[in-house]
């Protein structure tokens, strides 16, 4: 089963929450276009590290992905909820099914900053949650709700990536590609077995 | 006290170990140059990810380093056990007593590769380190013997991070970043119980 992400990229985003994502998934082999929501390709994340996205997002504006994944840092997620063409984009896969994947602080200043939660539970690093009425904050290290899926922050960002992996690929070769790069059973655990919300 | 770490980048450099070290680095105020191990300064890594590297290495061939890094991803460290440069920048940083740091592959193929270990106790990933007769091989996510500090693989990227942190600005800090970004206590005491050798 052939499986696509985007990952949409900013000035500012979270090099750490970013690459380790798009590193789980291509081991997955899923297919991860890197997007880069501005002009250049060549974005500078949070810490000064230059990365190159692989196309724009106008791009692929038109495409329909399995995932979409909004990774942290302040400004990056600051700039991701400012982007009319980013909004777009993720109402357009959410329409269509695809699940909506934040980490760090872009599910507040994305999403919930948009209300396009519309009353989600989900989670975000710090206080951010606070600074916007929509969405309904859990702290868990990783959120599922509906086709939700949010991840707490950094340190929890190798669960967060299984986690879509279990979504899109399944449990199956997320534990075998976990015990083959060593991640610990309490990383998988959290993220084969993050609970779906009972709501629906 | 004011820190400084080199992180050697050749092409094929595992993108997620690379960049989780930096950003882990930087968090700490430790001051991080990228070196790009070949003649551009835009280096893809394992998983196709182009990244920008600060500096060309031979730039920064005279400098000294509290930490030299070298990350996994078997080409990637290939490339660099390969690299005339690259040995003969290592061995000035170990004459200079810096932590000589290796992640993955990069221990076997770096270090062992290369008669660098001179006898010590390392860990690197897989059953790379059955090439080499150089180095006694331990099984444990993070290992240090003299100033060498190796870690296992990606999934103890964090801990091999931390424990990096740990050597160059102390427990404290370290800590209280952990906290910060919602690492686990499980993965601090990894990186900051990491127990000395006894030997020295």
């Amino acid at each position: 089963m052939h499986k696509k992400a985007a990952l949409l990229l900013a000035p500012g985003f979270e090099e750490a929450e970013a690459l380790i994502v798009v590193d789980i998934l291509r081991r997955l082999k899923v297919e991860v276009d890197m997007l880069a929501c501005q002009p250049s390709l060549d974005l500078t994340g949070y810490w000064g590290i230059s990365v190159r996205a692989d196309a724009p997002l106008e791009a692929c504006a038109e495409a329909l992905y399995d995932a979409v994944i909004l990774p942290g840092g302040p400004q990056g997620a600051r700039n991701l909820g400012a982007n009319p063409a980013v909004l777009e984009f993720i109402r357009r896969q959410q329409a269509a099914q695809g699940w909506i994947c934040s980490i760090c602080s872009a599910g507040a200043h994305v999403l919930a900053a948009n209300g396009l939660l519309q009353g989600r539970q989900y989670v975000c690093s710090g206080d951010a949650y606070k600074l916007y009425a929509d969405g309904e904050y859990r702290d868990q290290p990783i959120v599922e709700d509906g086709r939700f899926l949010t991840g707490k922050g950094l340190g929890y960002a190798f669960e967060f990536a299984l986690a879509i992996g279990v979504r899109l690929k399944g449990p199956e070769i997320v534990r075998e590609l976990a015990g083959h790069i060593y991640l610990t059973p309490e990383i998988v655990n959290i993220a084969v077995g993050s609970v779906p919300d009972q709501r629906d």
